[in-house]
């Protein structure tokens, strides 16, 4: 059933680039998967895929050990923190040396930008991007996208609000590239210390009232660590001038829906109250997570 | 032939409360576990368990992942050190994320007070608690009162003193709870410094003389790194006054044993030479951790 | 077919002391594994092995990880890290807790030097030494006297200089026993402050120029971390004395090998672009220690 043009036993290194053929045919699969009847099958029995990260993150590393479980893979972890500034060549060895040692897939996140292609290009094995710098988190935006084409059926014409620290966000760029890609209208929100001058061209940037007219309104993550004492000082301000409050959650349309890639900052980014909100699909979203996963892992390895 | 009025699918939170039937029905079925002819089955093969430590314990949780693997389960680890200042939202938010990613059961440790039975009516699995802050470690009670059931026969009218920091011990209150609700004689004994008041309503406390006549003498590990620098600089004054010392050993009864919940800090609040003597069940306790667990996971998941 | 003298069941903390018919069947045995049409086997199906790392080291825990899991075994992960000063006997008392807990077999790393054959004296499952102090790191010598004999044929008479920081180096001690058991000719090749006296006894010190005459260029990595500011400042310096530079490496001899037991510091020790070149065998070492762990965890297992 899976189209014969979609490669397999391929590299996701980004959704940048990927056909919408591409993409639908990820989501059609996970689709499957989400109903699937039992949780443990034997797709990938006696694949082993190591999840390999080079910069912390216990959700998305927990999410992909999920599913590649559930597909019956031998699953290891190994989790070395590597700085942002450090050579690449000790990302680059270390990948080297999992593949050395039969690894059938790997999932991959690093701080750099940049170097993962070049290292996809040196390594037989397929490897999954969990996430790079501020480039791609394409399992993410295939999973937001899942969750929007599920509740509206059709993302063709949708528009979807991105809202915050556009600048150091992959969710926001892997969302951007997917989202056009199977024609929804994008815009960007955030403060003009969060804007991606490179990204002005690909979607226009609109005032907070505009962004809560939207289909559907994406808040991201503010990351006070990268922007240290100012914004940890104006956690309030930022609420005022960016958060999604009750108040701006009453003025969007009826049928508009709040995601958020996680984990929140409650009362920051978005108020305490609309995380478990109707309107929210936050968690909904974590779910879809897995079987995304799922049928990427299965997209690589078959 | 597990009693019908214990429930199943649920939560274990602590100790108190429990009934004797529910958990004696627990200590019965460990005892099936500790004789089972082979090391895996597979009464939870395709279950899903995540063990969730906010607080760092590689023993406690090495001991839930035999249990847990020797049923069959699959077991995912997610170690996320959080604060005991912080808010308790993000324990949350974290559990119902993994929640939504199909776990089956949580298996959950954290540095807080009072903040797991909020969270456990939010989620729809169970969860186990593997020691929350200084208020209960239920699994760890257990497997001591198996323990002395396996030595003694039977609990009711055992002595049982329990000696150290019972202020900050969530192991002395499980104990407490359940050794009481099975008839057995709880005393406390520790330092003023040491000593929870709000404790002293429902067991003595005693000097240190008459807590080594006790059938059972349990020592608690002496949390160094709570006391500061005042515990450190008389540690051989701690041992003089509350320590199993040689001598306080030879002059327990000949039947009474020495249990301690691990790990020993050796010559302060037990001699070294103690902790592999005859009397010493130490080992032993470890050893039926994993047939307790596996009793708890069982009939979280039935 | 393995030979009868072959003790099973048993520890392997170095390679000082194994016979050479020992080493030889386990390096026979990976190469049976090496073959091995499939990736899982069921030789240890319903085995529990733990990795027990008091040392942190991801990639050799990896190794062993996968060795065990295409095996069938279930394997659990320990790390906690111990300093070397810490008194051995949190390390003996956390063993012997794990193996309360059921394990079969235990892979263990630590720090602290002469700890590890009092341990292995006082439990019962077998250990593996995954590398002690800079005592022995016995698996990493098989796997590299698994590579030159698979290069060469036969290990009697070969000449194996070994370079760099020979003082710390455990490797450089095992590799030492092993390849001289084999009838092999060793060198040591290293600044006068990291010789280690109580080898010259052993094998003979030999200038950069002699030394990679070998037919074997074994390179250690510099423990910079180890000498602190002095090599850091002088890397540079480091790879003029005693780097493998490109220029060297064009007068090694036309069928001579190049070995690192990895991770490389590139430029210091031994030059980037020889890492890959055709005369290297660093990545291929690592894909054989997946074969070399499987034989060694059967052996201790059958």
């Amino acid at each position: 059933m899976t189209p014969l043009n979609v490669a397999s036993g391929q590299h996701l290194l980004g959704t940048r680039g990927m056909s919408a053929q591409e993409i639908t045919s990820i989501l059609d699969r996970a689709a499957y998967w989400e109903q699937y009847p039992v949780k443990l099958s034997n797709h990938l029995q006696g694949r082993f895929v190591a999840n390999m990260f080079f910069e912390n993150s216990t959700r998305t590393r927990f999410s992909f050990e999920v599913a590649e479980k559930r597909l019956g893979a031998q699953v290891l972890n190994f989790a070395a923190a590597v700085s942002s500034v450090e050579k690449g060549e000790s990302i680059y060895d270390t990948v080297r040396t999992l593949e050395s040692m039969g690894i059938d897939a790997g999932v991959i996140r690093m701080k750099p930008n940049g170097l993962l292609p070049e290292i996809a290009r040196n390594i037989k094995v397929p490897l999954i991007n969990a996430g790079d710098g501020n480039n791609e988190h394409p399992t993410q935006a295939l999973l937001d996208l899942y969750t929007m084409r599920k509740r509206f059926g059709e993302l063709r014409g949708l528009s979807v609000s991105i809202i915050g620290d556009i600048q150091h966000s992959r969710v926001a760029r892997s969302n951007l590239w997917a989202l056009q890609t199977l024609g929804a209208n994008v815009s960007f929100c955030a403060p003009p210390s969060m804007q991606a001058a490179e990204l002005a061209a690909h979607a226009p940037y609109v005032t907070m009232d505009e962004a809560i007219q939207a289909d559907v309104v994406m808040m991201l993550r503010v990351q006070l660590e990268r922007h240290e004492q100012k914004v940890f000082k104006t956690a309030a301000e930022y609420r005022a001038a960016y958060g999604l409050t009750v108040e701006r959650a009453q003025a969007m349309a009826p049928h508009a829906i709040i995601m958020h890639p996680a984990p929140v900052n409650r009362d920051v980014e978005i108020d305490s109250e609309l995380v478990e909100s109707s309107r929210s699909k936050i968690f909904e979203q974590m779910s879809h997570g897995v079987p995304i996963r799922m049928a990427v892992m299965e997209r690589a390895l078959s």
